[in-house]
């Protein structure tokens, strides 16, 4: 992969050959790491991210787990926060067991796949990301994606294991690139296009909008509005999933930009 | 589950309940029994079937890795051979990696989940098998079934690990379940429904197939049909794949029963 430094979007051999990070959050296992290289690499995908394996890296368990994905593994980059490892993508979804209290579309891994083969296929960076094995993701993670995952399991035996969430994914992306799907992606050209109000533009980077998001909530701790202590996180949550519904475009980040430091100006002698 | 006397089917709770069974042949690690048994149970599924599992039954490292599948583990029923685990069975798919050497229909896990739940909503009793670890399942074992099941996996990266071939298929069978799919099977009612080539009849018990097998080849070896002995396997395997591709009911095993008693029995005095 190249990188187009005017766009700063990875450029693949092709148009539309971007395929999904997947992140995983806090795993545990290397074993687990490893398999889910390996059902990524079954299913073509190749961008392993991890944020914070619990048992360090590089990972021997994970190398030997992977098999003939071991190359995925080898490959893997790690950061040390989610926001790092999110920076350079425009749309990203959190798998969850159940849907949690947030107002975001929920995706079965069918209808995630042909989303984001949709927003691949406009060069669109998205990434999947998966929590660990004991808890999954967390709020405050669930808060920085567009969109939930939730795959359609028995409810009396409804914890899918790291690996196997991945595999579903990984393997409803491979079935998205069929003709019948791919045909029902073009046909629908234009601004119907999912994820694609404007025709041309894509959702902000996570960098972008995570300047904002750190812009925006320390003008409201200054004014005193994310108060009481207590609640803060609840409505930092808040503000940052009605910014992901938006789906800002760059352009609409300056916009907020602007208009927090607008309201966050100290009245000038002119106005007075 | 109870069985019916007269049919000797398993009849669910309510009618087209019977959900395959999933039969895992000389399975080697107890961890990849218990996954895959928690793979079927999130997806809906019970009845697991083992066959000469390596390292002996019952497996504590089995039940350990099922979590909270492990009741599906405890009530795993253990076979010597292939042949028992299907007595039972209407129907049977053959899960392998690539598709061999043998004329038998291929589905995908999309087209399997449909076509077994076509036939669940008949009453049929399925099984999908899988083969063990290291080398799947052998051309014998394949030559029991009636339709091999490949998943669209990339070519470069193309071995699925026992636990997620059984978590593929059984997370479509789930998806058969949703309302727009058995939608479409209600709608092909009457002859057109696949595998029911009469209304109202089954394929044979795979235990009345198997004894016109037997009763078959021996009457071949006696004819000195079966030659080369070198030969021999491919023969058979070749000669019982034809009788899968028949379906045939039970009527017609005892029709073919009937064939080879009356070609073999000795001239009598009246004929000669």
């Amino acid at each position: 992969m190249e990188t187009n430094a005017q766009t700063g979007k990875q450029t693949g051999s092709r148009a539309g050959s971007v395929s999904p990070a997947i992140v995983l959050v806090a795993p545990q296992l290397g074993e687990n790491i490893g398999f889910a290289a390996r059902a990524m690499g079954n299913f073509g995908l190749r961008d392993l991210r991890l944020v914070s394996p619990r048992d360090g890296w590089p990972n021997e368990k994970a190398r030997a787990a992977a098999a003939v994905a071991e190359p995925i593994v080898a490959d893997a980059r790690v950061f040390e926060t989610l926001e790092e490892a999110l920076f350079d993508c425009n749309f990203v979804i959190a798998t969850t067991a159940r849907p949690r209290e947030m107002v975001k579309p929920v995706f079965s891994p069918e209808t995630a796949a042909f989303s984001l083969r949709t927003r691949a296929l406009s060069d669109q960076r998205c990434a999947v990301m998966f929590g660990g094995e004991r808890n999954g993701l967390d709020n405050d993670s669930i808060a920085l994606a567009d969109a939930i995952l939730t795959a359609p399991v028995d409810p009396n035996c409804a914890s899918l294991s790291l690996p196997q969430a991945v595999l579903l994914f990984s393997y409803e992306w491979m079935k998205s690139s069929e003709p019948e799907v791919l045909g029902r992606i073009t046909a629908f050209d234009g601004p119907a296009r999912e994820g694609l109000a404007t025709p041309g533009t894509s959702p902000a980077t996570r960098a972008a909008l995570f300047g904002l998001f750190g812009h925006m909530e320390e003008a409201l701790d200054n004014a005193g509005f994310l108060r009481p202590l207590e609640k803060r996180p609840t409505m930092v949550r808040s503000i940052r999933n009605m910014f992901h519904r938006m789906e800002c475009t760059d352009q609409d980040v300056r916009t907020w930009r602007g208009i927090v430091s607008a309201l966050t100006r100290r009245p000038t002698a002119s106005r007075g």
